[in-house]
């Protein structure tokens, strides 16, 4: 059994990987932690997880979860993980890491979007982007994993194979993606109250949300040179789910069958299902699964290429259990449910 | 393997069956079948299932059906199961009947609520009422089982303890009961769209609602005499979900230890929760559990009981693979995802 | 024009108390206030009004309200209005406390629930209870009037025609009643977030809940004798509505027209509607309108008598205007539209 | 008074149409008609107006209304008003079509979108393209109006200020639309239902939707060429709004002070905002207005310009009373509604 703890167990993201570990087949908790609650039972915060899992919450230490566990999930604000973990941490334990400290190898990149310091740049390297239908040859062995965002995993996902196979023009490209609200999290501000989001949409973080260059990173790696584009998320009024709709100009020439052979890179992967019809988040709510679809507009000569997702699932906790996997040597779904019920 | 045949697959509850029992480890469906989708792959119908069930539906044929399969679950009509089950079929195949043509043992009550004829009353005493809470004894090696409905099953297990103890009057008990709209099915009916359902709740089928005697018949057996109640549902804008608040009158000297001490009937049951918070139907909202709660008021002398339940998991699908486990032998628990996510 | 003073003019129902104002054709604002975002404009908080209502909010100083305003509406927290009302104050302006500081008429019913101090007993005397179809004779020329609370004014309109004609037993009466979120107000609370509202229904305040007393001192008053009752609130993940299903039993030979007869004592009322169908809250979403109805249940003995308002309408906003209306000689309807949109 | 006829009036344009007049200082409704509902009363089909509009509805009968009204409005599937509309009814009333049929001038475009005969082309040089902001100057006196769609209402508003001056690149145009659930429409099916809308958001009609070349047609007018642009649209779990997200290549040199004097277009209008938040549909939910807003990316070069509308109302009813205003020399606004409320 592979002993896990989760530091910032009682965020969205980390009760979701605490729901998910606690029926894993070959994992178990031993450190569950969370600043805010720490003496509190996971299940008193968590209702639905009373005899489940009602493991008692320890203080967000992470040397006495490298002491314990063999990997340590880090569920915490950007900034904090980056001046967390050390060589002697990661000698001890894997880190996985749901923050962004890791994702841009880029220090400068990362200094500037997040106006924040990074603590350890110096690790920045030894980092490997966990993205496993992309950097899955990278993860075996690793020790200190960046768990991609939830609007960049759909959005890298969806968008990769066209760049990849140099289909699609490398400027001008747009991703319009859309976000259930508990990626907004769990704490307690005006613009999260139920009487603020429901009934409405709005975009947010326009030509500013940090997620876009962790998209240009991975994308620029797919076509081989850098890749600016426009990204724009919005609040949608449900729990879950990321729904990324990206245009881009068709390369002359570029047929159908193109585009089809492109992403049949995913064809044997287990959680990306290339579907006919428009994808809609709720038929890959609660699981780990990605949806993706795309259109040719010959009026245009644009494609329009969607992805969705469930953002604290493979945009997040779920991820974090498949690079784990990955990691650990043990077959990827593992622990992980596959079909969405409908309606959830 | 348990093999299991589903008449009506494509309705939410035969639906949310399809998906539990295919990643039930000791069961494979085997005859999936639907009137309206009969050709068509179930995954073409509920596109959440892509690539994790992808078989195709067959027509609504029970002699088929117990030809192929071990179980019949039928998820169909009022009326249609009584005039399929014979003694021919159940001699092939358990029937675990979803609908409610062998809940009620009389026959008259069942004619005079649902405004049918029943067309196989001989069968009535052969069927057992498949609340496992209830009636376990009687489940092993039976051939046919009549599944409890939602607001009854989270009615039932939320009064029983009180009646069966004499804890309460048996007279004035009043269950105001609430449910996500999924408990209207999946016909295209005006009421059930979105618009007409969202931001707004109404009572419906006020002292007329068919799950009356069905609640009446159980609570009746506990109390060991005839009991006559209110029952009033309600629709919510939401998914997911019955809530049912049982106001009774405590019977004078009764106190608090009392009452903990009948509600300590449900302490090894694997999906009972009796909780110190009040239950929200969030917290058992995709698994099979039910949480109960209830509090005295010394004011006014009553007691109100609260139960929430997931109506398409304990309320219908999930109780039917319990009914299912124990009919075969298996642990109860089998296949049932226990923990709820927060948010889902 | 009636130049009327807001002190607390961005909590939820002090906002739609400036939207009311804003188009009302004999009165005007001339003092918002709120004490959270003095010095911006009113506007800016709730942009909805941009253009329409683009005042810059003053200080919560009543003082100088009443030197401004010919009525001053209070929409603060508990225990806030007692303390700042006096003769002097009244002797300026009228007051119209949307709070709960006046509504009781016995202090120490008011101690005990709201478990603080009364800081202006002498005044409780004064006080109007601002429920027009019942207190309507009491307002005209009145000086302070309480403005009852949302679940109170629906269900006391709902229930007071059956005890003021003494058609049902005062004992066992059990009000059941369901609120949109907007009634927990505007302040960051977790269970105030969208994520933990959203997709669940459940009660709260179980016996406890401080329009208990509010709701039996008027029905008493109806009753010619002291009530007492149990009344259960619940959350809807919805914005807006308030549900009262209210349980009694009918006396003996009580009749259908006798309970009609009954509700005709609201026939001349503007904003009372007597159905035949069941209520629900989106035909009152965006009004001042209540919508109540009942069944009688021969099988029990009970009438299930229901009513619907829009909480922040005629449960808060709406009706401080209405009596505004009433006190000042104005037309009742004055400023408050009529019919519901629907969808809205 | 003007004397307004309602073809169609229980679908939800046409209900929020009769809610909107039954309120209007300057109009009054005498012949209200319904296919689906002819003989019964409107309220009784909209039970929020029980009290407020309580007309018997009529046939959908166009020579009967032509002779009642001075003004008839058309809320109809397309294909149909084409085929009702003559010059006869135009001598007899002025036409306002909410649907499609004169909205584009040129025939063989509309029956390339909409697979359908147009059967009335020569009145397409008569009709007026609705949308005031912009054909202000062709409304008054004019006989047939065809009103805009909800989707390209608010796209064509927040777009025409830029191509009008030139300031963005006539290629490339990307307009991200979202829309509420009651642009579906109150017929009953399957992909309307509350449980498969709530919880999820979905693209459809990507590259196929019949709103396209109604914004093109308006465009073009601003820009002075042929503009083809992408359009995709997608569903939202909200009973209202419209939010269109617009990207296009900003033309070399242009600053933001040249933008801010384009929008200024704009700056006597009663019923748009532009505004230095980004639009959020709740912020005109109930309203006739339109928010709109914009950001320029330096990175990336583009400029993304938003905006937000109430399908309903700006989106339909609204801006049909609007044009009525218009067309009968009334201020714009009467009888419309100015502030949102929030929450709504």
């Amino acid at each position: 059994m592979i002993k896990a703890a989760i530091l910032g167990a009682t965020g969205y993201a980390g009760a979701e990987l605490m729901r998910i570990l606690s029926s894993h087949p070959e994992a178990s908790i031993v450190y569950p932690a969370s600043h805010s609650y720490a003496g509190k039972k996971f299940s008193d915060i968590y209702p639905g997880m009373r005899g489940i899992c009602d493991m008692v919450l320890r203080e967000d230490d992470i040397s006495a979860a490298a002491d314990a566990a063999d990997v340590i999930f880090l569920s915490l604000p950007a900034g904090l993980a980056s001046s967390l973990v050390t060589p002697e941490i990661l000698s001890k334990s894997v880190v996985i890491d749901l923050g962004a400290d890791f994702r841009l190898h880029d220090r400068s990149v990362y200094e500037e979007w997040y106006h924040t310091e990074h603590h350890s740049p110096e690790l920045l390297e030894e980092a490997v982007y966990g993205l496993p239908e992309i950097h899955r040859s990278e993860l075996k062995g690793r020790r200190l994993i960046a768990n991609p965002g939830c609007y960049t995993t759909c959005s890298i996902l969806t968008l990769f194979p066209l760049l990849k196979n140099g289909l699609i023009g490398k400027n001008g490209i747009i991703i319009d993606a859309k976000s259930g609200t508990s990626g907004a999290g769990r704490s307690e501000k005006l613009s999260s109250l139920f009487c603020e989001v429901n009934e409405s949409i709005k975009p947010y973080g326009v030509a500013t949300h940090r997620h876009t260059p962790e998209i240009e990173q991975e994308l620029s790696l797919a076509a081989g040179e850098s890749i600016v584009l426009q990204f724009t998320p919005h609040l949608v009024p449900m729990n879950r789910g990321i729904l990324s709709v990206c245009y881009a100009h068709l390369e002359d020439g570029v047929t159908e069958s193109d585009v089809a052979e492109a992403y049949s890179m995913y064809s044997g992967e287990p959680f990306v299902r290339i579907i006919e019809g428009l994808p809609e988040t709720r038929f890959v709510k609660g699981t780990n699964l990605a949806d993706i679809s795309y259109r040719i507009d010959k009026r245009t000569g644009n494609i329009i290429a969607m992805g969705a997702i469930d953002n604290l699932v493979k945009g997040a906790a779920g991820q974090a259990v498949q690079n784990m996997n990955a990691v650990f040597g043990l077959d990827e779904t593992e622990g992980l449910v596959m079909g969405a019920g409908c309606p959830l």
